[in-house]
């Protein structure tokens, strides 16, 4: 029975409660259409703008025939990878020059207070703390206003978002904005901090931005797998330009953010990250700073002899050393943070006053590093670069001994004292330092940690070196020629060892050669690197899994080195067997509690509760808009409808009015019956229930009993999935493949879960909780088959099959807006937060 | 109705056709099973003899004891992934040091005789040509008798087997053997070779060698992902010893063989190169070569300022030189190639006196060299080391100009002639250089590309440096202070775009820094590098591609750099329609029609014609052997068996004899038949019409009708796919999937093929072919379908579920071995050539 067309689209602009929460999304999407055809209608008009001119025959014309062809080449280049890599690196060495030359003119500032102040030490202390408190309190307070996402390293999260996972806010002019000042302001405090992490992260942000910016020119800007690779290249960028180490920067992002590495995307991060690295280099030339472009932390060791032989075992003893440091390292940042976590007395007022805490570190730090106070004995006075640029010195600090007279220069001075030996000034600075950049590094303003910790590995370094040069002052080489011992080559090792071990990386390695521009000592920084890494490997996850952990991103552990039992462990070990799936004919009563039992992403759909064959996945949006669009408002509505035109009908055999006045009576009274009987309908689809809570007391049972019979009838129903977007080839897994295998594809493929089929029937179902689990605990389950307790499968994270269901997401994206207000995943799109 | 099992075991033992044939398989599976129980023996016998040690209480018991138990902790410890790294890093410095020693050797033999006919001309000419010759050739045909496989760079085939095809016989001792002594060979004839591809080789066969030596001692040696991975690092390990740079090696086997590569293996590359590197260099420090550990070619620019900001615009003209001249150099070889081949009169007299292609490129190149003729204007009388050593000096040449005296040392005196401008000589050495080795390259011997490259590389930067110091003697920099141009800095950018353009890598940036010791011309060298490799890859591709497809090795071509078309490209585009399938409910007719029809790996199941509902993959020799299970000479001979009873029995109704001498006489009878009447029977199994061919003369055609009557009669039964090893889980592409996303997949995988379906219902197949036209072919067929020919899918390569199928390829081999020759295909198990 039909309702006249009027009535209908009348009735529509009277569900109010739909209208204006739709409201948003159609303009939006209205707002879309309109500057497509906008854009269309703009090029189509600048093209035929073209043809006519080419009529035209004036000098003029031809002059602005070319500029529109120049212009119209330009647009149709723009499009290419290498534009946007070039854009990418220029912004981001000009980000990076900038960022540095602020940071330079803070640092400058505290120290021309605290020269000027040398009349009294009180005021000199008050100046040399209250300046961090302030620039770290700022940092601390803007980043929390502007974008929280902007604190911290950054890494984990571009980590996590390049294994495929949508983090929300995290990609935002918002955050680069927060991010970029926030880390200025924090590095310019001279806290032990680090630009590295944040400079990954930055990079990120402006490639995501500048994709967003050429969009607006066409192309492809669009796909979510260029996305990926540009960020990736973008990884690159950000310790390219960071540190000018432009191989260092590709290798190293490689290793901190990825699982597999297309290899076809390491020429996109070299071309980048040179680029950037070297306009990074060339506007230090510009600004006279430099005559020519060199390294940033330039050595002068001796090329002809560089090491002997027999100090290799002083560098390994440096490369384990710095293990068990990284490894500690990371384990007394994360104890940090989780006592601070777990005082429930201290968090709670800590989260009060927010800024505090990063206030009481600071002051801290900046009390124990007062030049005059016990900064001497730690060379407190000195930057962060200074430290690193007189610890890579290469001329021998111990061989004059404590009497002898130093002939230092400017900021090597900084390391005598006239009481103490330069051991203890070095051993009180490693100390000090390691505990400090640990605490400071848990300060949440955007930071990083590599730079602290390759100064204290340098440091460290330095230390073994001086005593290779006191134990041997004339070298260890016996056949005549002395060749001294070079404490700076130490530093080298142990700055690239130490930093290694935190990051379990081995590419530091590289980074400190682009740094010191000198190769000479490989092997030995290679071996400390490599034997660091062993040793941390094995006791502690890296700080950015560490911190992956502790933020519980979602995350799949890396398989250890050598464990065999990943290759016997078998995905029906693991598999959870009671998989919860919907049949081909099943009703929408079966839908319904389904969806009621469980939080699952997505469901199997079986042929039948029979034959299990999968024949493929569903998102639980689509479900969801399928039952609601059984039960749903027009659907009731126009049920009710019906229900009044035929108690209509039978009251007009009674009483016979005009008919056209008397239809309009009644959809009037329909509306008023749809507005305010339907309350008490059990909201079995929540977005029916939002608009009529208002109104509990206007309801007569009648309704209620008839609307639930309705629903009852209307469940039993079976469901039509032609409408349904199916995901037909979710990704299947065989009983027999092992974890290593399972693992291994759901790294290289992004995957959040995974079917297990038997010759098409469906026996169960993987997903990354399982296989973290079995990874974490298999050095224990040699051999026992591990079943975690079913239905643990729940966790966040998008489907491998995101590009083939954008539409899907639009749908969901308008419904979600209507229903209850749901737990906050971060795997929901990015796309509300622009 | 059964048979008497003796009669049956009779039976068996005589169907000596079958049964020789299949005694090898037998024996060797008998040969394995005893084996392995042998060892499980001797573990616990060890073990055992270890307990009964303990109550033994002498002294000697002790030392027993402690010796026991350590053997026992070493074995368990062998299994170790590091252990197998270190063993690996250690003998591939051996042996190619001991390659390197063997080959200064020779060098040196030859210049000891062209050194001592310095009387006559001649004498001297025929010395230095014939005993390059003799090297060559011996080398040509030692490798030609013992392993042909040993041919050539094996970089190809390295990047084909991580690909995951398995080629027959690449990895085998006798590969070892002929390759090591190849190389050596070769090299040491002073023809324009590398050692760097084969190294690759080497170290992969020596992993894999290693791998299936310490198999014997337990552990998980046999896992195929594993052996893949020890691979890749065995890869990174070849170069890494080859040059003794570690983080080069690793850097340039990724890029070279792998399309994806896993970060965890990263780590095992960096460990076995850097272990490798390092002893490498031990060995020469010990050998009294060196005093210390230092790089190969050591350089000595000058650190404070390396080259102005003004001299980068030659730094960019070499770049991208040397990207045409990369170009060049690939097509150069490849239209060689291609010359040889077409040429069908040469090429059948070459095949007919295989080594005499070898010993005329050496007869040419070598005559062309000779030091008193064209050679004095090419500084023929260098070896390709000492080339190098002097394009890279850090002395310039030029600004002394011709006519004034070179205080050169030792070989930099080749360079300078009495008639001849410096220019002139590197001129003609690039050019003779050039076409030389490309020449050289395609001898059928084991060598490489990438040294001749790289010191043709060098010697253009030389010509550029000597150029830019000719025409600025007192440098660029204007601010007073005097910095000389430094051509061997021009000579490092130039032989890393050359060699990177070749390769189509950037880490030949990274290898030139680890070779020269120096790291101060980063960024002139990663410009001139990127530019190399952009300009390279436009026009052709790598060296290894460019030889993968002459060979015609199963191979997947890259995705080129931002052609955007492959996101809009989808599978539905690209994939055969035209499916070839069995159903579920097939009779073995249809199987029979199937297989005889086309020449698929693997065939899709579907649960009918009709819901074409994918339910997996079965591999063609399953299905061969269940149709041979069906019509196979077992059940054959039952039925012949059971006809001929029924006939004793009607023929005993007649005369009844003893009967068990008559059931006797019966069964051979039977064997009769067997032997002599079923010649005829239509060979629908291939492998059963092997054995009876020498006796067509004894053939009733009663037996023939019988039997042909009988199978058809089976040909028409439904097939029971119980006992069939089904992959479930083939992988599935969606008809949406976009070409991009197609290819990661593929590489990531390895894939040959996948199936394309539509909520479960199997809709088309994609394999490698296919994929590989449609990248080819992207660039024309923007927005137009292409649709190959169909059934053009039936390309070798393994499925990637070879590890689930281990039980059937015993199946098959055992049968392959009783069918008609087939053809080679490189997918063969290598299980056979050992």
């Amino acid at each position: 029975m039909a309702l006249p067309v009027s009535c209908a689209a009348d009735l529509t602009s009277f569900m109010y409660g739909r209208y204006t929460q739709e409201l948003g999304v159609y303009a939006k999407e209205e707002a879309a259409r309109l500057r497509e055809s906008g854009q269309r209608r703009s090029v189509s008009d600048r093209s035929r703008t073209l043809d006519l001119l080419e009529y035209d025959k004036g000098r003029c014309a031809k002059c602005r025939i070319c500029t529109v062809r120049c212009q119209k080449f330009l647009i149709s280049r723009v499009g290419e990878d290498w534009i946007f890599l070039i854009l990418l690196g220029l912004l981001m060495a000009l980000v990076s020059w900038v960022v540095d030359f602020c940071i330079a003119i803070c640092l400058q500032a505290q120290k021309w207070m605290y020269g000027g102040l040398d009349s009294n030490v009180f005021l000199q202390y008050l100046a040399w703390v209250t300046y961090p408190v302030v620039l770290i309190t700022f940092s601390a307070g803007f980043t929390q206003i502007l974008a929280p996402q902007a604190v911290g390293s950054g890494i984990p999260e571009m980590k996590t978002i390049l294994r495929g996972v949508v983090l929300k806010e995290y990609l935002t002019f918002k955050t680069f904005v927060a991010k970029v000042i926030g880390l200025t302001c924090a590095l310019g405090s001279g806290m032990p901090l680090g630009k590295e992490g944040p400079f990954v992260h930055i990079a990120s942000l402006c490639a995501a931005l500048l994709s967003k910016f050429m969009s607006l020119f066409g192309g492809i800007y669009e796909n979510e797998s260029r996305n990926i690779e540009m960020l990736a290249a973008a990884c690159a960028v950000g310790v390219g330009c960071c540190f000018a180490a432009p191989i260092g920067g590709v290798l190293f992002s490689i290793e901190v953010t990825s699982t597999f590495f297309a290899v076809r995307n390491y020429w996109r991060g070299f071309f980048a990250a040179t680029f950037s690295a070297f306009i990074f280099r060339v506007l230090a030339v510009w600004n006279r700073d430099e005559e020519t472009i060199t390294a940033l932390f330039k050595t002068r060791f001796r090329l002809d002899f560089p090491f002997d032989l027999q100090e290799l075992p002083a560098f390994a003893v440096i490369g384990i050393a710095s293990g068990f440091g990284g490894a500690l390292f990371v384990y007394l940042n994360r104890l940090i943070v989780q006592f601070i976590r777990k005082q429930k007395a201290i968090n709670r007022f800590l989260m009060k006053k927010r800024l505090l805490y990063p206030a009481l570190v600071t002051l801290l730090v900046s009390t124990l590093t007062f030049p005059p106070g016990f900064g001497q004995f730690m060379a407190g006075k000195l930057t962060q670069k200074e430290s690193l640029v007189t610890l890579l010195d290469n001329r021998t600090w111990a061989k004059q001994g404590i009497a002898e007279e130093f002939d230092y220069i400017g900021h090597s001075q900084a390391w005598k004292h006239p009481q103490v030996n330069v051991f203890v000034t070095l051993v009180l600075f490693i100390v000090m330092k390691f505990w400090m950049s640990a605490l400071a590094t848990t300060i949440p303003v955007p930071c990083g940690a590599f730079m602290p910790v390759f100064v204290i590995g340098a440091a460290f370094g330095r230390l073994v070196g001086e005593s290779m040069a006191a134990w041997f002052p004339d070298g260890i080489n016996t056949d005549g020629t002395i060749y001294p011992i070079v404490p700076g080559g130490y530093a080298v090792v142990g700055a690239a060892a130490l930093s290694g071990a935190v990051t379990h990386t081995v590419s530091t390695a590289v980074i400190v050669f682009e740094l010191t521009g000198q190769i000479s000592h490989i092997l030995p920084v290679m071996i400390a690197v490599i034997l660091a890494n062993a040793v941390a490997q094995s006791l502690q996850p890296s700080l950015y899994d560490s911190i992956i952990r502790i933020k519980k991103l979602p995350y799949l552990p890396e398989l250890g080195w050598g464990h065999h039992e990943y290759y016997n462990i078998r995905v029906e070990d693991i598999m959870v067997r009671d998989v919860r799936y919907i049949t081909l004919n099943c009703c929408y009563r079966d839908l319904h509690n389904v969806l009621l039992t469980g939080h699952l992403k997505t469901l199997a759909l079986v042929e039948s509760a029979e034959s299990m064959i999968l024949l493929g996945s569903i998102e639980r949006a689509q479900l969801q808009s399928l039952l609601s669009q059984q039960l749903g408002r027009p659907r009731r509505l126009e049920y009710i409808r019906e229900r009044a035109l035929a108690e209509k009908k039978r009251m007009s055999v009674v009483s016979n009015p005009g008919s056209e006045d008397g239809s309009q009576r009644v959809s009037q009274e329909v509306r008023f019956q749809v507005r305010g009987h339907c309350t008490f309908v059990p909201p079995l689809v929540s977005s029916s229930s939002v608009m009529f809570i208002s109104h509990p007391q206007l309801s007569p049972p009648l309704c209620v009993l008839q609307i639930a019979e309705w629903e009852e009838m209307q469940l039993d129903e079976q469901v039509n999935f032609n409408n349904c977007k199916i995901d037909p080839a979710p990704f299947q897994l065989v009983e027999r493949t092992s974890l290593h295998k399972t693992h291994t594809i759901f790294s290289l493929l992004g995957l959040d879960h995974a079917y297990v089929t038997s010759i098409g029937r469906l026996i169960g179902v993987v997903s990354l909780k399982e296989l973290r689990k079995a990874i974490e605990g298999s050095v224990t389950v040699k051999g026992v088959k591990v079943r975690p307790p079913l239905a643990s499968f729940r966790d966040s994270g998008t489907s491998s099959s995101e590009n083939e269901a954008t539409e899907l997401h639009k749908l969901w994206d308008r419904h979600k807006s209507m229903s209850l207000p749901r737990e906050h995943t971060p795997s929901e799109s990015d796309e509300k937060s622009q």
